[in-house]
């Protein structure tokens, strides 16, 4: 298996597989905001009580966590004990969340980190997994809380601060996939099979900005990189695509992501969606630059993209959850907001 | 590629690979006191300022980081651009050391984390990547620091609390492999070859300790539980290994494993060995338990384990960095400590 000999590795960062693993079941857990938004008809589950039953946003975001992985497991008509491995994490420190959210299910478990890009790392990780002949069935779990967020990287809710126009408003929810060998599991009848293809995994851009008020403008160079070199490895135009899916880059990010890319002469301004922009009604919602968070490009994914794809209106989607790479302390500490997105190439078949 | 064809899953939870993958290269950059501890003389580099010419202790670390990712690459004769994925995490929230030590290398990055576990996930992730032809060279890295861990999970230095028995000392370090495809180089004349052979990803165990000043107990239970299920999905004795070498459980911690163990009728007690009671002399660095942080298992694993493997001292170990899967806001909330534990089978060939 020399160098030259794997056709796995494609350009300078992508990956095609051999035997493209299936997505056999996703599942969406909504807070009441998401629920009241555009997609709300489509999510499992809209679970209306902030606390979920718990007594801090931090339970309340395990518990979401938890749920997505017991509906994912329903949907693909598996139990915890058929999953070989687990792949999640959140935005909040140490994962939390995460830890407490799926320490019962009792399954193998690889933390990781990627900030909002996280759906897609562990969606290409659990996808490599799975081609690689190292598992046959991978859980891919992330999450969000909106309270928990505002405490972790901006201020307590009482204190009532003011958002700029250019904020995001971090998605309450959690997504899950579970992603398995296609020589196993056949697609429900009548419904397209959704396979990942192949994944391009990011390096961190820091284009020097300071504003955590703005993680569009943060996180957009670094989608920008990641969907060029998506398409220099793969050698393919944009509208390769029916739709190439950023996170939650929102108004802000979107517009500075497209006008990067035309620099480039890459025009995706007609097939770009960002999950950031369809979660909400920024008009009605008062919702400001859009979504973000993990739970946003998950519970979109797992909620719209699917049933797109499924039902054959979309062939092709090109999946990029973005990441603004920033904690507490290195805000407090005057350092610059780097961001990182990996790509998720996904497929109707 | 069904179920039972691939060879790589074996037992639960663990993975044995085709190609065993080549640690080409280890680096080991140690802070004052633990170049003054017993592995002193074997450190590549021990750095006597704990700022590291730096303002700040998060800054101080991802320079550590930067010097052993410079390091690594510098002793496997290798430039950056030679390196298809990083797959790298730290102890800090958002993993800021990571972030800021790494995105110089401008190399595409895998986030993970798994408090001290962390150079485990790191080694089986890259190994996964390289046998699975999805890479050929993957650098895995990992960082801790004591000041920048206090200050994140205890208290401000500057309070000069007193520090329980049953604490261990966080390590100021950074190590990281270079893990690649053996088929591609060769290992340098007159040593051994160290190679992976397998992995086993572990599951958080949970036995309702909440003392996180006693995280060798929190931790030992799932050191436990990982190491049994590596001997069982192996199929082998304790004694197939020269070393079962646990991350930082320290000595409270070592003796909980070797009782747990033994009450299944392993007996570990002649092969053990911790990272954490090997980095310090206790009664002469007064650091009550042992070390811990990521860097603990990983300047050990760098500077010493793979020495003794090079050498032909050892021919198998079994290296089980241990994570305590706690924070702040988790610690404040009264939620018990879950732990972790990945182990990964290391052959010199």
């Amino acid at each position: 298996m020399a160098e030259q000999n794997s056709t796995k590795m494609v350009g300078k960062q992508s990956i095609v597989f051999n035997n493209p693993p299936l997505i056999l079941a996703g599942s969406s857990i909504a807070g009441k905001k998401e629920g009241e938004g555009p997609l709300g008809h489509l999510f499992d589950t809209v679970q209306e009580d902030p606390m979920v039953g718990k007594e801090s946003w931090e339970e309340a975001e395990s518990e979401l966590m938890k749920e997505a992985a017991t509906k994912v497991l329903e949907k693909a008509g598996l139990k915890n004990s058929d999953i070989r491995y687990l792949i999640g994490g959140d935005l909040l420190g140490q994962l939390i969340a995460t830890s407490f959210g799926v320490a019962d299910l009792n399954i193998p478990i690889l933390g990781i980190y990627g900030a909002c890009s996280t759906m897609g790392e562990a969606m290409a990780l659990a996808s490599i997994l799975v081609d690689g002949g190292f598992a046959d069935r991978v859980l891919a779990i992330t999450s969000s809380h909106f309270a928990g967020a505002e405490k972790q990287f901006r201020f307590p809710l009482d204190y009532g601060n003011q958002r700029p126009y250019s904020a995001t408003w971090t998605v309450t929810g959690s997504g899950a996939v579970i992603i398995v060998n296609p020589n196993l599991h056949k697609p429900n009848l009548g419904e397209k099979a959704i396979v990942v293809k192949g994944v391009t995994i990011g390096r961190i851009v820091d284009y020097g900005l300071k504003d955590s008020m703005n993680m569009g403008a943060c996180m957009a160079p670094a989608a920008f990189e990641t969907i060029s070199a998506n398409l220099e490895d793969l050698n393919v135009d944009p509208d390769y695509y029916d739709r190439i899916i950023t996170g939650d880059l929102g108004y802000v990010g979107r517009n500075i992501l497209i006008e990067l890319l035309k620099e480039k002469n890459i025009d995706i301004s007609n097939n770009h969606m960002d999950c950031g922009i369809e979660i909400f009604d920024k008009d009605r919602q008062d919702t400001h630059a859009g979504g973000s968070g993990c739970g946003c490009s998950a519970i979109t994914f797992t909620a719209y993209v699917m049933k797109q794809l499924r039902e054959g209106a979309w062939k092709r989607v090109l999946f990029v959850p973005t990441g603004a790479l920033l904690s507490q302390v290195s805000f407090n500490e005057g350092k610059t907001v780097p961001g990182i997105a990996h790509a998720v190439m996904v497929e109707a078949v």
